[in-house]
């Protein structure tokens, strides 16, 4: 079984706690859930760890480095401008696919920039909670490519 | 049946005709039977449509207004410049998914931005040829949640 | 009866075709009918085009060369990227007066730009469809001052 | 009988009286008589302003508050930086047309930005004298279809 | 004999039909026929095109596909924005030269960038007419060292 | 008693005079009461001015100079451009308190910069009328620190 | 009793422990003093919290939420590039104010510009340690006056 | 005798009233008299003028047209921004001469870009009062060589 | 003995773990190590620390108040936008040094600029591993220069 | 015979002494013997001058004027920043056309900019040392068409 | 006698010998002869120097050092971007007065800027060779008010 | 013994000559003394090299070619904007190591770029004289681990 590890950044363990007319009713956990249920017919196996800090979320990349087949991320506000992220993620060299539950690109000038995308597979936007199944397929699908997944 | 027009913009029509070791050998042909067989289990009906010209694509959109349930579109090189496409999806207020194939946000400077994204749902990039798959189910689960999708 | 070239461009099609609540109920008919009944007191003729084609565009400016007294045209999204179509206008040699429905100084950042403007004799935005007669009123009466019309 | 405000901004004071070869003959008080003749067939009267100094046309601005339907507005150099002269306009709600004699979109870059532009109906540049007939036009039209013109 | 396509942009097809004493007399055809003359020493067939249509140009960049073993191309004002052509040139991978009759880098200052450069051979601009002689000239003897012409 | 200088620029004079429910229903004058009221533990004396003419808010300045012992001032639009009035400021060497109703930092961009912030003590923005109070407090507060103050 | 988080950025806890002639002697311990001082005349209770750990500021804002009244925070050097806190402020939808010891806008031109800014009600800078104090009063104004408070 | 304007801008009437270890202690009237002592040589005779209110100037150059053979102008702060000045001068079309009593572009940034000095003959900064006397030297010498001077 | 704090920045644990051929096989212990050897002739004693988190570098730093005689410090990916260690830097005010591996000014744009320069002794950058040694040998001198070494 | 001054600006001399493989085995001498023998059909006489030194490239064109009917240069990295030589080019009114080895455009952001063009007849770049022979032919068609060659 | 060093800088040397009808017929000579003229009534001694090599300007520069009292410099072309001549001026201290015979400041935007006027004493600019004479004046003037000219 | 060439560019003749209290009474004798003090234990010999003539720069540069091992260069302002210098240690492919006395990070924005950074194998500055020594120390380094140094 393929370890893929799926981090969501800061700010995202409010999801489903506030404002559900807004954000939808999903918490985190049933976003994780629907995720885990979506990675069933795949012979991977998911590691959640949701974050605000940005020294923990590299200690976590590093830990997954020589284990996880992959890394699914929604870094959050840490997108514009955590060049630390980044090479974190360029260090371990395991692919990886960012997710962002809003399009980023339809909003303020400054989320347009991802400091992460040149060190990522690809990148989904706009999407809402569905991005990360989206996103799992995506990473699984470059993995089989790859030839590192069964 | 909800109809789902699916746009190829500029250069796409010479996909798996040439260097098959870079870009892989699959055509536009065969991309556009891929997402068929994707779309298979839905009650949507695709409609394909290649053009390397900005005027015929926004005709096509224009064509789409009050029929199309939603727009796939790769609008190509015209995603960094052609504010007539964008003006164009936005008049006819159909839900539009923007694919690339490379992750435009990883390439040259100038490729980073995109006009269109503004009026679209969200955005898919990076994935090859799989992104249109990624964005067929997210242009389906959008249109669904919408209600606008039997 | 000297000749006036009316140009719409890009989705000004579409025009009263949808929601009208916003737009208006004017059609682009309706527009150059009114046109047409502004025009009527003037020694001149109105030939009225439209196109999402920025070739097209460039085409019919030229036929216009060595006929047309004349240019009213409305570039839409091409205002703010087509040197293709300032060239065209700039190679013909005509006046052109430049319309917009909307007041592009108002929108976003990058519609304040107009690329054809250098090459306009002026340029008319905001006032909607009553824009285009007054352009025609700025064109004849431009036409008129240089003696190019009785 | 609705009022307009007709206020020419800085250095307007001088039409005429110089450089006849190339501003033309037409004197301020010409350009007023010209406006009043045009606004004849409509139920308007017009009250005309002219002043060198930013807080003067302020102190204009505000005193019309409460009895102008309209402002008809050349605001000269003041158009590319008195943010003051927009906020004027902005609290007084009172719909306002801006006109250039010259095309400020074809002369140097620092005057193709217009502060006041954001808070006008609309833009009229390029036609000379004439503009000022073809914003009160414009201006009328605009009250009339908002019905607060007989 | 291998072929060399001549592509001229948008607004070329006026050339030597108007102001002569400013472009001079020559027509596009006289420059093909110039072209043609100088090309007769050389093992190359010319094969020239013009549009004002950036699909069509597209278009005819990917027939050449596999056919032509050059191109020589004046894109005009697409030079300054039309990334859908430099990705045409890409694709196909036909050494390119581009050609400007005048000398764009002292022109206005958005004339001063090329997309289409950092695809091409190289740019000669400046020389008029006589640039797509010398354009020929570089091409040919390109295609020479590279081997791939007799 | 010492004397503190209280400025309110441009468009100010209209507070409370119109859409109360958006800018509230106090007037300058209740707010210059309120700060009165609020100045009465305190050994100072307030005058007040306010002027919509940049060169009067300047010569105002320049009258209070070796007399006044602080200046609160609301510098409205000329926030963003009079460094006129900044030298002003700065060549009097009066302690000054920048005031704002609204938060300009979370408004249009070019509202963000302030040219009279760097000879200012500080700067109080969003807090609507009572802001004057908390300046007030501020500048106070800073000449009792600064010893002129009894 | 309302609850007030006050929240010091980093480096705000070495306050009065080093070069006392510059920054004065008061230490973090006195400010929170004499803020708790400040604020017994209300019906609130500060709740301190210090940290120079972005990660850890932004926990405690969350658990603030749906407990907290009210925000004062001195963002110190994250007020310029923390997108995560602003997502922390705006996630909570608590009232917030941002207070600095030095006048930002006079200082660097890198820290004008507060990422901060657009989430909170106002901002108070340049006034030293008193900053606070009058930071708490425009919070609890700010409260009392959207009923949030006895 | 030809007539010279002297203009002195915002601020400059406080020269020498304060810290005169800094400015010098030459009032505005020590350096008038010394200027009107350099003028003795020469057939002119100058007219001086002192303004806070760019309006105030604006009339004042206005006056002059027809009767000031040249322009002496220290424009202060208004150096900076003001077009309305700027336009005034070239409406007038009297030769200007921009002096500076501080070397602006050895200032802040801001201070190094003059909108005034492309209608200027020529501009002088950084030799303090005297500066006025070379801006008079360089305009007498100017007129003379231009022969409107006898 | 003078004590040197010696910090790693974020993903400089991973040193020597991975792609040996790349970045060498000396680990992070190995370059502390050939440091502790290099300081052996200097009576100064080294106290290392790496880590991931901003917060936790910005509290050592703070530790190290009053303790340290100086920091050589390789930020890492904070280099670039850590306005929070550059003011705790500048807070303890001990002498620093900053080294970096590769040299960042000849890396992508973004690596080009460091905000803990301006408060740094000096900057050492492109030597790897002994660019430390470096850094050391530069801290040691510039403390025996301002005397605080004996 | 009308003399051709050809100037070979800095490291030029370097020329195929190094890296042929990459540069070509062709020195300067040969490029320069080239040149003799392409302008022998012309009533030409080539005169050579290389030099590293800014000030020698600009006496030499000093010395030029009125002796040359045209200069062949290639300015090299003074191509980008050297507006002394640009002077001295416009200063000697001699017709230049400036050629460059590599296809500047295509290569690092700093270099696409010349402030050698808008003086120049025109530009040829990327076509290597056949460049320089292409560079002649254009110079002598200019001279030729400009009467000034027999 | 004290000596000033007069600088011209690069081009300088053609004045005079070309296109008399734009640059006066005064040769550099004149201009010398002329300066030397007006030096007559002080106590200095002039020393002329005219070089194209920025080289030999910062060679000359340095040779004054702790001879000339003062430096009136045309650094022609190299006031735009020679740090190095700027950095040689700050070097030796010697009071430097910047001259330039056009209003650089109405010329292209890039001449705009000196990279020399922060370390000079100020700037005299569009004043034609008469600029030279004001120069001295006002570098005699300065030099005697600071006391070290007699 | 292998050669390293060691360049000090524009105004560092200069040092230790004047202002000792500022740079130290150190002259570039003294420098170079202490570096061949320096260099004793290794088996290389140092060739010293002053000019303020960016041209003789290059020409010492050129003339290492294949007979330096390393090249040590204070580029002075050079360092700014010498993109030819830049080239011709790129073109010489001799590993070179740039060095500052000041920290140019910490100084003036445009002291921040370095156009030679991108071909030197690092950067020192900050340190003062003992930069030099250091630079030395990791050029030997670089030549070591390369293998070219015995």
């Amino acid at each position: 079984m393929a370890q893929i590890l799926v981090i969501h950044g800061p700010n995202l363990n409010l999801l489903g706690r506030r404002e559900p007319q807004i954000y939808g009713t999903a918490t985190l956990e049933d976003i994780n859930r629907q995720l885990a249920e979506a990675a069933r017919p795949f012979p991977v196996e998911l590691d959640f760890f949701q974050s605000n800090h940005e020294g923990e979320i590299i200690d976590r990349i590093h830990a997954a480095f020589g284990k996880a087949a992959g890394i699914l991320i929604n870094p959050g506000a840490y997108t514009h401008y955590s060049i630390a992220i980044r090479d974190a993620i360029s260090s371990v060299s395991i692919p990886t696919v960012e997710v962002h539950l809003s399009n980023i690109h339809a909003r303020e000038e400054f989320r347009h920039h991802s400091v992460i995308a040149p060190v990522a597979v690809g990148q989904i936007s706009g999407f809402g909670e569905y991005g990360y199944t989206l996103g799992l397929f995506a990473l699984v699908d470059f993995i089989q490519r790859k030839g590192t997944l069964a």
